[in-house]
């Protein structure tokens, strides 16, 4: 396949990485002026990884799109209905008609509480149809030859299986999933899950991390239910089986920032971490379908609105009995 | 209340030190030239707690169940039938009637694949309705104040309320599950999914842990519905919730030995890890109720028949690409 990658972070340039090495014609975007794509251009190297020099770069989007065959999108969540308007400005939008478009990115827009591939829908129209691929690994790890499984959703079995088997190699085994709107749910939350994860380990409580993986997945699965969608999806690799990504590495950066917010010292991060923002989101969707969200209302509350963690976290793991299913 | 815990192992003594700790009267028992009692004898510590004085010790069994009115037993999972036999024998069993019996263990019955409730019906009749205290937490955490939420299961709601009441505290949060089944099956399952981390672990591929938890309880939750239970209960503190204790800490007892196994040192074990029973006592049940547990198998495959744990690893994850819920 011919595949334009845009975006050139961490993932962006994973996925350039990833799309060459199984074979792949690969064309990398990054915006004009993009350190990244600086960086890349300079050196053929960023912190993770030596990009091979058939893999092109480019900060010319139409060049991108017109390349491609599949374009897989891996910016900022929040940054997504933005970038995609300006695209629609530009006179781009046709350039997509007929390809997949694969949204390698997670996230719940602020504001609205909408999914990604909503927002995909609400600025393309629907000749696009979004596909969505996630689950756990980091690239640290899959550049240093260490496999993983993860997950490609879409509502078409046939399209996925199609996909699948053009992307899947020894190093990423992929599952396919059809409940779109469990998996970007899933997806996204996660980040909130690592956020309170983060907490706990900065308090010493790591080992509530058990009682938060069985009672964080409970109120995503009723989440997830109300909203239409399969709950079981949460029990999958988009969400439980992100949470040793999430949760448990030195990596993650939404448990490095809640760790950093009961030490004080959230301020050394260049930027906020994506769960801040799905915290939010996920207010509105609590909100929206009535259903309670215990462990996301604290981490919103702490992060967002400043509330003391150690009081908030103990109250919410260590607060009056009750039966499991409750 | 007035508890005597059987068994002076490490959760034996944690539970009589937690018993006491929260107001109760407590006696612990340990069976003639057990060399934990002998050492609480002597020094009132073991490797992990000192033991208040005011928690009875005794070799005599008569005299513990005569003492309690609620009776926890904690002692090897394997052992719990002869144990049970033997007190019969004794014409002990009467001892028992009315009383509330806890089992603070963790297996199920290699050879016959029953659940530890179901042999002791078997072994002491109707009159004996016995209830099952699991969950995260390790007593290392315990002793050093690091709180954590635990589960009681069994089939009345009412005496369930009743007893969390009594034995809840700042230190242990409880919830209640009504699905006996499923928490006994999937409390004692975990200590497989742990020998598998380990394995995981060993092989340097501990970011598989993620697909593992989100695969490893999809199998369980299969088979605790084909048993006649709730599957959702697999998702809760009993199994899911004991992940970060099982599949994470460097405490756990599973995932050490799992590790060991793939670095050919599990000989330095004094003994084998609980798991290793349990993941043969679940092949007899996979057959028995015609449900595949590709994880479960892999590590039976392994652990007790000396399979190649690289090789049958990467084979289980690594395999043929499908779909999340198939």
């Amino acid at each position: 396949m011919k595949i334009s990658v845009l975006g050139c972070g961490r993932w962006g340039s994973f996925h350039a990485w990833y799309a060459h090495r199984i074979g792949h014609e690969v064309m990398l975007w990054g915006r004009e002026g993009s350190p990244h794509l600086a960086q890349l251009y300079a050196s053929r190297r960023n912190e993770f990884l030596t990009m091979p020099e058939a893999v092109r770069l480019t900060d010319d989007l139409a060049a991108a799109l017109r390349f491609a065959d599949t374009v897989i999108i891996s910016i900022h969540a929040q940054a997504l209905r933005s970038f995609l308007c300006d695209l629609n400005a530009a006179g781009m939008t046709g350039l997509l008609t007929g390809k997949q478009v694969i949204l390698c990115m997670k996230g719940i827009e602020i504001g609205t509480g909408k999914r990604l591939t909503t927002v995909v829908h609400e600025e393309l129209g629907d000749t696009v149809r979004p596909l969505v691929w996630v689950g756990p690994g980091h690239v640290q790890d899959f550049v240093r030859e260490i496999p993983n499984c993860m997950v490609i959703a879409g509502e078409e079995r046939e399209e996925l299986r199609a996909l699948v088997e053009e992307i899947s190699s020894p190093l990423i085994r992929f599952y396919y999933g059809e409940d779109l709107l469990g998996t970007e749910v899933g997806a996204a939350a996660k980040n909130v899950i690592g956020l309170a994860a983060g907490m706990l380990d900065g308090l010493s409580y790591g080992s509530l991390k058990g009682a938060l993986m069985a009672r964080g997945t409970r109120e995503l699965y009723r989440l997830v239910q109300a909203m239409g969608g399969d709950g079981e999806t949460i029990y999958g690799l988009s969400h439980l089986g992100d949470y040793e990504a999430t949760l448990f590495s030195p990596h993650s950066n939404n448990r490095r920032y809640g760790e950093a917010v009961v030490r004080g010292t959230a301020d050394e991060f260049h930027k906020i971490a994506e769960g801040v923002y799905t915290s939010e989101a996920l207010m509105a969707l609590s909100q929206k379908y009535g259903v309670d969200l215990p462990i996301s209302e604290t981490v919103y509350e702490i992060v967002v609105r400043g509330a003391d963690p150690r009081e908030q976290l103990t109250r919410l793991f260590l607060r009056a009995t009750k039966g499991e299913k409750d």
